[in-house]
C-alpha cells in the first residue's frame, strides 16, 4: 500500500524529468493520484507508462504554449499544444470558470490536447466556485454505432458536478458504453467471458469474448442492441465527440489520435489531436446560490428515500460510490498491482528517479 | 388519411376555442403536427386530449403572462405562468436564441410549466440562426433509479440540434430510458409481452409484462439493468431532472405535476409546476460557422461510410428516421387511428369545431 503524497511525489518527479514544469507536474498528479483515490485505477498509475512511452517517442509536448485562438463573452476555443491532456484540460476549465464569473456560464471547446485522466475532476473544480461543472472529451476508436461493426467513436465520457449545501455534491462521471475498456481486459486476464452485450465480433454478432477487440470485434453502445436503445448511447457517444472536435477543431470519430505508443499515429487528420469540452455554470445565474444549494440538498435526500428493490442495500446517488472508495482509500493506502508497481521501478530508474 | 393543414387548423382552433391567443395557438399546433410529421404520434393529436381534459378541470392558464424572473449575460430563468407547455417553451427557446447572440451560449430554464410536445422541436429552432439548440424537460414520475423499486423520474429526454452545411442537421432526441412509455401501451393493447430490460415488477424483478406499471411496477433507465449501465441512464436522467426543475425552480423528480387530467394533482410541490432547460449555442462563438458546417459534413459523411453489420442496410445519422418518416408523410399524409379520430370528433363537438 502506498500513501497518497508518496505517489504524488513520485509522479510530480516523473513529469518534471520529462520536462513538464513545476506546475503542471503538479496539476498532473493530482489529476492521476484522483483517479486513485476515487477507485478509478485504470486511469490512475497504470496510465504513466503510457504518457512515458508517448514523451520517448516525441509524441507528446512538454513545453507547451496552451493558449486561447478564438472567444466570445461566454466561450473559448483553447488550443493545446499537444500538451499532456491535464495541462491543457485543466487550463480550459479555469478558463470555463472565468467566463462564467462575467457571463454567468463559461463553455471552452479544446483542441490539440491528449488523454487527460478522469473528466470528472474537471466537472469537480466547478465546485469551489458555486458553479455547476461539466466535461466531455473524445478518446480512440473502440466503439461502433448502431447497426455497424466499424469502429467509429471512443468510450466518450460525460462528467457532471452539482454542488449541495450539507449532502456532498452529486457528480456523475460516466462512459457512453455499458462498461469501460478496462473491465474486457481485468476479464481477459482472469481468462473469463463478460456479459453479452458489451462487445460484438467482426460481423456484429452479439460476443461474450473479452479478447474480441483483437478480432476485429468492437465496443458497443451503452443501451447494447437496438431494442434496449443502443441507439440512444450512439446519440450521446455522437454529442461528445462533435462538442469535443467539431467545436474546437480537433479529430473527430475514428481519426481521434492513439493514447499509447505502441499504436501508430494515424495518417489521416481532420483536426489537431484529442477534443474535450468543458462547462461551468454560476448557480446564481439561475437561482441565489443559497436557495440552490439547499434545493439540490432536497432533491439528494429525496432520492436517498427512495425504495431500494428486494436484496438491494439502498439507492444511491451519483458521486456516492467514489465518495466511499475515496473515504476507504484514505485509510487503507493506495494498492498498486506488481505488474505496474514493476513498470513504474523501470520508469524511475530510466528517468533517475527513486520508487520503491 | 389527414394533411397537415387540415390538423394544423383544426388543433389552432381548438386551442382558440380553450381561450389561447391567436399566436399561442398557432405555436402549439405547429408543435403537435412537428410530431405528427417526424412519426412521433405519441407526441401528436392523441395528446390533444389531454390539454382538452386539463383545461376542462381548470389545471391550465390559457391566458398566461410568460416571463423572465432572472437573468445573467448568457442565462435566464423563465416563469411559464401554468401555461400550455409549448407557449412557455417556445418563448423560453427564443430568449436562449437572443442571449446566445450577444453571450456567444443562451441558457434557459424554465418552471411552472406543462408536458410541451417534443423536445426535438424546441432544439431545432437553433438550426436556422447556424446556432446548436439543446433541450430538457422533466416528466411524470415513471421510472426507478438503479437498485429501486421508487418511480423517482420521469422519461426526461434529451435533445440536441446541430447544424451542417450540405448534409441535413444532426438532430438528436431520445428519452433517457430503453423505450418510450407509448411502447408499453401498444403491446398492452395487442395482447402481446415486452422484451425484459424495460421495466421491472414492485419488487424490483425484472418483467416482461407491459402491463405492470398498474401494479407497482416502474420503467427502467437507459441500460436496462446494473450490469449493462442502468445507473448510467439514471446518471443522465437525473442530470435532466435537475437541470430542468433545480435549475429553474420547477417540481423534481416524484413530485413533477401529472400532464393528465384524471391523476389527481399531487399533494406535495417543490416548485411550481414542470420544468425544461434550454440551450443555444452560436456555432460562430467557436468556430466560423462556414468551416464548422463544413466540418459537420465530414463528421457525417464519415459515420454514413461505417461498414453496416450482417443484415443491416445501412448506418444512420441521428435524424435521419424523421426525415425519412417526415417525407414520407408529406406525401401520404398523417395517419389518425379510429380511437383517437372518435376523442377529436368529440372534443370538437364539445367546442364547437369542424373534424371529420
Amino acid at each position: 500500500m502506498y500513501t497518497y503524497d508518496y505517489l504524488y511525489d513520485f509522479t510530480k518527479r516523473v513529469f518534471r524529468k520529462m520536462g513538464c514544469s513545476e506546475k503542471d507536474s503538479e496539476v498532473i498528479a493530482e489529476v492521476f493520484l484522483a483517479a486513485e483515490m476515487r477507485d478509478h485505477a485504470s486511469h490512475g498509475m497504470i496510465r504513466i507508462k503510457d504518457y512515458f512511452e508517448l514523451w520517448k517517442s516525441g509524441r507528446i509536448n512538454v513545453k507547451p504554449n496552451v493558449r486561447v485562438v478564438h472567444e466570445s463573452p461566454s466561450t473559448a476555443v483553447v488550443d493545446g499544444d499537444n500538451s499532456v491532456g491535464m495541462v491543457a484540460a485543466r487550463k480550459s476549465m479555469e478558463l470555463a470558470i472565468e467566463k462564467a464569473k462575467k457571463a454567468g456560464t463559461g463553455w471552452v471547446a479544446t483542441r490539440n490536447s491528449n488523454h487527460f485522466g478522469i473528466a470528472g475532476y474537471y466537472a469537480m473544480m466547478a465546485l469551489k466556485h458555486d458553479m455547476t461543472g461539466i466535461c466531455l472529451t473524445n478518446a480512440n476508436p473502440l466503439v461502433a454505432p448502431t447497426f455497424s461493426i466499424s469502429r467509429m467513436m471512443g468510450t466518450n465520457p460525460i462528467a457532471v458536478a452539482i454542488p449541495a449545501l450539507n449532502q456532498p455534491p452529486f457528480v456523475a462521471d460516466f462512459a457512453t458504453t455499458p462498461i469501460a475498456r478496462g473491465k474486457l481486459a481485468v476479464a481477459e486476464k482472469k481468462g473469463e467471458k463478460v456479459a453479452f452485450g458489451f462487445v460484438q465480433d467482426k460481423t456484429g454478432n452479439p460476443s461474450d469474448d473479452p479478447t474480441i477487440l483483437k478480432s476485429g470485434g468492437s465496443m458497443l453502445t451503452l443501451g447494447g442492441d437496438r431494442l434496449h436503445g443502443s441507439h440512444k448511447g450512439y446519440c450521446l457517444s455522437a454529442i461528445v465527440d462533435i462538442f469535443s472536435a467539431v467545436f474546437s477543431g480537433a479529430n473527430f470519430g475514428p481519426f481521434v489520435p492513439p493514447s499509447v505508443a505502441y499504436l501508430p499515429v494515424l495518417e489521416k487528420k481532420v483536426g489537431e489531436g484529442t477534443g474535450h469540452f468543458f462547462g461551468a455554470i454560476r448557480i446564481d445565474a439561475f437561482q441565489p446560490a443559497a436557495e440552490f444549494k439547499k434545493k439540490m440538498d432536497e432533491w439528494i435526500e429525496t432520492f436517498r428515500s427512495a425504495k431500494p428493490a428486494e436484496g438491494q442495500e439502498k439507492v444511491l446517488i451519483p458521486g456516492d460510490p467514489e465518495r466511499e472508495a475515496e473515504m476507504r482509500i484514505k485509510k487503507e493506502g493506495i494498492k498498486i498491482v506488481p505488474a505496474i508497481k514493476d513498470d513504474l521501478i523501470k520508469i524511475a530508474g530510466e528517468l533517475g528517479v527513486e520508487f520503491e
